[in-house]
């Protein structure tokens, strides 16, 4: 047992941060779409733009803006010409660069390129040791720092879980101050008020400079929409704060078809996509230019109890539709992740895990929030679920990154006249050049024979995340940052709290 | 918890037989390969069937055929210009019907069907009550049953598990025996032996009678070449007693990147191409038409021992580009499965199975052995794993045969008039004319909410899979069979059987 706990300790030893930011895709996309097909979506999202239109409530700055630029307003409800509403996207970026505080760690959204970040919003934890529970604010910097030491995931998103022992009104200035100073690695900002959106705008000011956050994205808002078909002030407030400074913004509709959706995946995701480019079209209206990901949360739900289900077949397909839709529009796509329904890290997760992020992955998905840690329908972030997650998130990133390789060192002619019929290419020259780059080396997957598994302890993949997760922490480092704006960050931090009251709810 | 059990035991009592015998695919297939990979990965499997050679070795009748063919034979070796392989192939049928002997439990294998079958060939068995053990034909039947009530199985494959109780030179006796009485759908004979191909072709023809077998595929073999580049007795002697009585053979190049192919993706599916187009060219030289299946069985290993591994970004590759390869040369594919290296039913095993079929299935694998029951690389047939598997299944068998549905009713436009921004679609009248087809409902997957869960006694995945085969032996009915033709088959195996010594090795 000392042996092979000795093995793991030292394969995990890598997990620190590599250089890679992103993945830079070679392997084509997968659009299952045919031309009819892809014709009838698109009408139909063109019909609810203009026809069935697209309510956005309680902020009246929105439904101005909406007015001077030509937009039919009836009461809350804004109505425009499809052409139009594609027009004004246009102004969207395919894609952009959202810089980290560390360079070597920006990452390009849109396009061939794909960035995985944990989960968001989860008010639960869950580690083998401690079991469930609510989350706290030294889980989340935990969860933090992980996101930060592992090499595949490229971006450390924001609430990776709600640190519960913290005011409502004052957690984003302690989780935006967490990410910025515990990773260098490109995070979002607060989205949930105008004030904790300017907060976090202020706050990447302070880290990145003034003149920097006026030349390039430095940070973003996630935001969903209330579907169907209503965006409520915090999406148009929150563009309002990130796109007038120039910085991103990702809107997501959040569907359970035959909820927030008919109960079909092609009126969901029709619906999906034209509730995000109306807001796509605000966003430009805002300023145009903006970074905008246009987002896509769809799922299916048990019509036995009403419960939303994850890596079924209905948003596997929902996946792949979105992917071709988004890349026509020429628009950055979030959608999918690491999703399951599964309390714990049982096959169960894995299966639907894995079924949602091979088809997030293949489908093209740009920015992949939730792509680690997602346990009992993003109620709860899961510690051996972030690290097992992560895990194979190195699978697809060789898969997207690599494609398959042909050139003639691949073909390995040489290695034909060496081995015979019935032979074996382990000790030929050919593999000798290869075999250290050959293989994606998954660090929890154990593939040893029955004896050598049962002599380490007949360990399950839980355990051996748990083994990994805790021993990184162990070797935790804080990247480095200049100690003159890290005190100004505490500053601000520290002043924002103390004049606002605290708020619970 | 006696309450949860019930549920358990009411959902997992569908689990019958469905009439739906195979998937007819709509979704289009992942062709991820540009014409210059494809033309590059062609030229080299041309180059290895004629310049590299692949050796016939042990049946001087193989080499005779060969030989008469106009080939061109040294020593063992045969090579022949690549065109005259290719044409060879073209007699090849792009599908068939393999018929069971209850007609609607009859598969197309080829084109845009795909067949699901379980494990073949392992040892070992395990279950959650007895843990891991030599499996024995107790077993074995059990095995059976499972397969031909699962709705998600279309066919029961042979070897769902080696009865190690019984003499080696007797088994394939009682399986087939086995499938042919305790289940109706499609299965294989056996392979590993001459006599015992043909005491399963036999056996065939009393079950389907003369006339049925001359004008139909009842049986096939599987059968695996001796990578690299070798193709033993045990190969072409199964081809000359399947295919010379019009039934049909799936040859299977076994190839782990850097052993019995180079360490590269590219070359290793160039490899197995070319094993296998000479295989089919050989097949067709036996008899033109006969039913053949390209085989490929391509994984990795793991470069610090040598293990294999499964699920990885190699082999999923491999999947999607033998996938394009086979469709070009207009041969039914056999590849992939739900593939693992875990030794227990945890997630790393769904992991790797679900990313292993999820490019099997969008690969358009034709016919997937071992898409259900895998453990251990192979060495164990899990009984939770062939449930779990299997209900996993019913969601790729949802998405290949429906893709999306884009019809007027799919679109919902009624629903819009009903519900108005920021509602619901629960109640529209298109949710009630919908919901019941509308999503996949997994058997196993649990999607409550945590509290239901607990209270239903935290059952893992592999618990409530547990659960759910126990209670499907329970019921399980053998389907009706003619007694006549029942004893006339019971008979034969009691002569063979009183005909050989026993063998055990």
């Amino acid at each position: 047992m000392a042996r092979r706990n000795r093995k793991y300790r030292t394969r995990t030893d890598n997990l620190g941060v590599l250089p890679s930011p992103h993945i830079r895709r070679v392997l084509p996309f997968f659009d299952p779409l045919d031309a009819e097909q892809i014709n009838r979506l698109e009408t139909q999202v063109d019909w609810i733009m203009q026809d069935v239109g697209i309510a956005f409530r309680d902020d009246p700055e929105a439904l101005r803006i909406w007015k001077d630029a030509g937009a039919n307003v009836d009461e809350d409800t804004v109505r425009m010409p499809a052409d139009q509403i594609r027009a004004l996207c246009k102004t969207a970026l395919r894609d952009f660069v959202q810089l980290a505080r560390n360079p070597d760690r920006s990452v390009t959204i849109g396009g061939n390129n794909q960035v995985f970040a944990p989960i968001y919003g989860a008010p639960f934890v869950r580690d083998l040791h401690s079991g469930r529970r609510y989350a706290t604010f030294d889980d989340f910097e935990k969860l933090v720092k992980l996101a930060y030491m592992h090499p595949n995931l490229h971006h450390t998103g924001l609430v990776i879980a709600e640190p519960t022992d913290i005011p409502v009104n004052k957690r984003h200035l302690d989780m935006v101050l967490a990410h910025m100073t515990l990773s260098d690695k490109p995070h979002l900002g607060a989205i949930t008020e105008m004030s904790r959106a300017q907060d976090s705008i202020d706050m990447a000011e302070i880290l990145h400079g003034r003149d920097v956050m006026d030349q390039n994205c430095v940070i973003m808002g996630n935001v969903n929409t209330n579907s169907p078909l209503l965006i409520d002030k915090v999406v148009t407030e929150a563009i309002r704060v990130y796109c007038r400074r120039g910085q991103g913004i990702v809107v997501v509709p959040f569907i359970l078809s035959g909820a927030m959706g008919p109960v079909s995946t092609a009126a969901s995701v029709a619906q999906a996509m034209a509730e995000a480019l109306m807001v796509c079209a605000f966003s430009q209206l805002v300023r145009p230019g903006a970074p905008f990901v246009l987002g896509n949360f769809l799922s299916s739900m048990s019509l036995k109890s009403g419960a939303p289900t994850f890596g079924m077949p209905e948003p596997v397909m929902s996946n792949y539709a979105i992917g071709q839709l988004a890349r026509r529009a020429g628009l950055p796509l979030r959608c999918g992740g690491s999703l399951t329904a599964s309390k714990i890290e049982d096959a169960q997760a894995a299966y639907e895990s894995a079924d949602s992020m091979h088809s997030t992955m293949l489908a093209g998905a740009n920015f992949v929030l939730h792509a680690a840690g997602w346990l009992e329908g993003g109620l709860c972030t899961g510690f051996e679920k972030l690290i097992m997650d992560a895990d194979r998130l190195g699978s697809y990133q060789k898969l997207l990154g690599q494609g398959l390789d042909v050139s003639d060192e691949a073909l390995a002619r040489d290695a034909y006249g060496e081995v015979k019929p019935g032979g074996h290419f382990l000790g030929s020259a050919h593999t000798f050049r290869n075999y250290q780059n050959a293989f994606y080396e998954p660090t929890l997957s154990d593939s040893e024979n029955v004896e050598s598994w049962e002599e380490a302890g007949s360990k399950d993949m839980r355990q051996r995340a748990y083994d990994c997760w805790t021993g990184m922490l162990e070797r935790y480092e804080p990247p480095p940052i200049d100690i003159a704006i890290k005190e100004e960050l505490s500053g601000f931090v520290a002043k924002r709290k103390a004049d606002l009251p605290d708020v619970w709810y």
